[in-house]
């Protein structure tokens, strides 16, 4: 090796009995016991425990200076630690380095919080100090792990003939972009470019100039408020092939994530991943990324509540944009009025007005075996219907939902997931799922417009621009949505490759020529001289690194995130400028008020 | 192969006689011969020749339709060219696919340039096509090799135990920074983001942090004018590690570029890179970069003129800035007036007020056989000590630089170079060179104050704070500059980690401890907590990828460059901005004028 080292701390065991060895590394902890001065000494591949012994009287005074995460260089021998005092929790504690030898490369100050995996610190004080939490071995652990997923992820795609391209950070502002970060130029005083939501034009630029299969590990920007999972930069594993459909495209798409999973976790994955259409994620789960390790449904029971008298089902379940909905939760019988009140609370969060229950005490004695606020308003046949179909049984407890679709998808989707966690329903492992088949548009009522669900370069599933303009409701698209445990995890689609298709989608989104001229000519453009069919996917590289890591958020697989807090001096919140800097950018801060 | 295609174009040979193919592909070359129609398909691999044959009509018929650019799936028979008909400059030339089917994926208007190698095409609408001139099968090769370059040296990194953790591109603006470029927040209206001119700061931090190697595949921004060859983002490998000196950090960079170009040229680069400090780079070449391959070097004879009655050499001999040097050109003397006027002219441009020569016609006929306009200025000792030192003989010309040293290390070190490439004299190869020993400081005389040769992170080569004080002109760093073929590929050193010595440093470049606080006091307080030994290096990819590729330019090896003129939607200059944007953003454009 070639440093001022011959070995890494965490490296050393019984192997390496007798050997001389030069060590460098920080001050993890130091006891004095006997008269004899014990260092845990640590670097990134771990600790190992040094002994100076007063026999060497140089390196023993040498030894006595060392505090804590002071930075060392020692020279010593490997023995077997003395019986009995073996360490098991450490992968070196069978032995231990008698030190002849001590350097101190520089000296530290007590650190403001202790670097071990135990103590709790919060993350204002976390990301001021980032230089030493990031000494925390979990920390380190979980960057490395960030850092093997993507070099996996690329060998992978080298190894499948994908060619790496960069494509740029500072491009053209346009009009539209609200998220876009713009940015001033000096050289071109009043002039901005923009920072990419993602490389979306390029990637098909360059299928349209032949490269065939191409990635990028791309940064990625969105102006836009922190939320807990998201950072106004992100990085983006972006992919995108010429001539294979959208089955040819997932296919290798999970033979890449299960390559990825087996050699960073040891994980098999399953050998097909499972799909399922949109229409059917949200019917059966209220969501378009459903948990599947969750072993609890959405049940419709619209059409036994129809004729009901009580209004809560009855309207919504003759609203054609309404929906009523049950879901059984296996033992919920045992919940308690107070928690049935705190899901009440937290169903509202997502917009109910309520949420009604059934609990099955003794389902043979039918009404007087049941309990609930809601009974004496529905017939008889409507509570047996909804029994049956939710194969409800003694003990179990049923959750209702009963409004437009969107807030009974919204909601009990949430609940589910919440009682999964609450009630330790959820299944160990990982559950890949594709959902495919989305609706190529949406109406928005609001508007009076058709919005496209993903971006307007999706591919729709019908070849004729005219069909497509017919009834544009019930078109649906060739995108997939690669969901992990109740995360999507990646998207994608094939996209349009003929400009007269292309040019139909923007009318159909109320973009007039000029319009789409200005916005998108030119890929409208390129798409004339000779466009291969083509398509892609984008995978969310910090998400799936917080997710195979295991770490609580996506903060912490990011070595220096930004925070809302102008605390830390480097991932703080954005700055002011000085006047002259401004001056220069032809630019002039607006006083309010 | 996961695909609409059984095979790559490019890819057929011999070995698939009679093998049913399916391609996709782009028709490069459609001919019309004997009642047959030929088609060259292409695809990222290469082309072959497709025959349509009138025995299958309908395949026949579509193929009439066929012209450049279209895009078509062939399914065929690959069969062996009749004899005289192969083509030996095409790789797949012994062979040709009969078609029995054909599907026009899409179809293309008449590309604006055909898309050969021949052809020259101004860069204008080279870029306004950019998809079509990216399907060039040099610019394609380009791009791939970049994408090679890149994954060996992840490759190499990964293998030496280097992490790879990605650095924020939007970082706090500071007062300084004056080529940063801002970026105001939507979220913050009047706050601004700054992108980083490089991850420097961040990477010292992970060393602090303990990731012993870190390295990064970096987008940097500075917000400057446009040169040839400098790009306002640009993407820098970027490496730092702990523990290592500099000889240990050279010595592990060099295997890293020997094992590049051994896997991807195929070249072997010498096993051990030469050394060379600053000053006899500068003494020897005129520059800090000197192109090895050019066998010309700069003589100091500034001792000689000393006493000469001519002014413009000795004006320059006796003042300490001064240098007078000689630049042996053999064979120059076939050189006409004209040639030499123009690189007077040349060396004009660099500073320099004239280019005094003296041509050897025969040495042995002492000043009779020499001829130049300054011969009679000079005395005999002095003529005879010049060609004795530059070892000129006859048939060479020996050109004279004599100014402030700065103006004729520039000059002369031009015009080196420049004959090097007129005379052919440069060899064939490469030359990768390690420049070392730079001076720490240079004295700014207009400002009356020191300022860093690199940045003022680079550690001197004295471990004395006071030590640098009492003579700061005369201490030397320790950074290291690697040049290969006249060009600076990477740059780096040794950095400070010690809090006094950065200190030092900073009071010695005139910052006060507030000053030093404001613009990098994380930094400094981070040095306190126990900083490792460190160092690191960046390589300009860019650069790199040009040298290796031999393309004449920087915006040959990126997909998308940036240009001056606004001809290109994607590529171009920045744009303005609407009112609306600009509100959001809390921003006003002033009016200049």
């Amino acid at each position: 090796m070639l440093s001022m080292r011959s070995h890494y701390c965490g490296h050393l065991h019984l192997a390496h009995l007798d050997q001389e060895v030069e060590l460098c590394g920080w001050v993890h902890r130091r006891r004095d016991h006997g008269g004899i001065i014990f260092v845990d000494l640590r670097d990134r591949e771990g600790v190992v425990q040094v002994v100076f012994d007063p026999e060497r009287p140089q390196c023993f005074a040498e030894a006595e200076r060392l505090r804590s995460e002071y930075v060392v260089r020692v020279r010593g021998r490997v023995r077997r630690r003395p019986a009995g005092t073996e360490n098991p929790d450490l992968a070196t504690g069978e032995v231990e380095v008698v030190a002849h030898g001590l350097e101190i490369l520089n000296r530290a100050e007590t650190p403001p919080f202790p670097l071990d995996e135990y103590t709790e610190v919060g993350e204002e004080v976390r990301l001021r100090y980032r230089y030493l939490d990031l000494r925390r071995p979990q920390m380190l652990e979980r960057l490395r792990l960030r850092s093997r997923i993507v070099s996996t992820l690329r060998a992978f795609l080298d190894g499948h003939g994908f060619i790496e391209v960069e494509t740029p950070c500072l491009t053209k502002a346009t009009p539209e972009g609200a998220r876009d970060y713009l940015v001033p130029s000096r050289v071109h005083p009043g002039a901005f470019y923009a920072l990419p939501q993602s490389p979306q034009i390029f990637k098909q630029l360059l299928m349209m100039s032949g490269f065939d299969r191409y990635y990028q590990v791309a940064r990625c920007f969105r102006d836009e408020d922190l939320r807990a999972d998201r950072q106004p930069e992100f990085t983006q594993l972006d992919i995108e092939v010429s001539f294979m459909d959208e089955r040819e495209i997932t296919l290798l798409m999970e033979e890449m994530i299960r390559d990825l999973f087996a050699r960073v976790l040891e994980v098999p994955l399953p050998r097909a991943f499972p799909r399922m259409s949109y229409a059917e994620a949200v019917r059966r789960f209220g969501t378009d990324r459903p948990d599947l390790r969750i072993p609890l449904e959405l049940v419709d029971v619209a059409d036994l509540v129809r004729e009901a008298e009580f209004k809560v089902f009855a309207g919504p379940a003759n609203d054609p944009a309404g929906r009523v909905a049950a879901l059984r939760v296996p033992g919920g019988g045992r919940l308690s009025r107070k928690e049935i009140d705190d899901y009440t609370a937290f169903v509202g969060r997502y917009g109910a007005r309520g949420l009604a229950y059934v609990k099955v005490n003794e389902a043979a004695r039918g009404r007087e075996g049941l309990q609930s606020p809601i009974l004496k308003f529905l017939p008889d046949e409507a509570v047996q219907g909804i029994l049956e179909r939710t194969g409800a049984v003694d003990g179990d407890l049923v959750f209702f939902g009963a409004d437009k679709a969107a807030v009974v998808n919204e909601s009990l989707g949430a609940l589910r997931v919440r009682l999964g966690h609450d009630l330790g329903l959820v299944e160990h492992g990982w559950r890949p799922l594709w959902v495919v088949d989305f609706p190529m548009f949406e109406w928005n009522a609001d508007e009076g417009r058709w919005e496209a669900l993903h971006h307007p370069f999706t591919a729709p599933r019908c070849d004729d621009p005219e069909a497509l303009a017919a009834d544009p409701g019930a078109v649906l698209s060739r995108a997939y949505d690669l969901v992990l445990n109740g995360h999507e995890i990646g998207g994608g689609s094939v996209r349009i490759h003929r400009p007269e298709m292309q040019q139909a989608v923007f009318r159909l989104l109320g973009l007039s020529e000029a319009e789409a001229e200005e916005k998108f000519g030119f890929l409208v453009r390129a798409l004339r001289y000779g466009c291969p069919p083509h398509g892609g996917i984008a995978f969310g590289l910090d998400r799936l690194a917080m997710l195979m890591t295991g770490a609580p958020s996506i903060r912490d697989v990011i070595a220096f995130p930004k925070t809302q807090t102008a605390s830390c001096p480097l991932t703080g919140a954005p700055a002011a400028v000085s006047e002259a800097q401004l001056r220069e950018l032809n630019l002039r801060v607006r006083h309010s008020g």
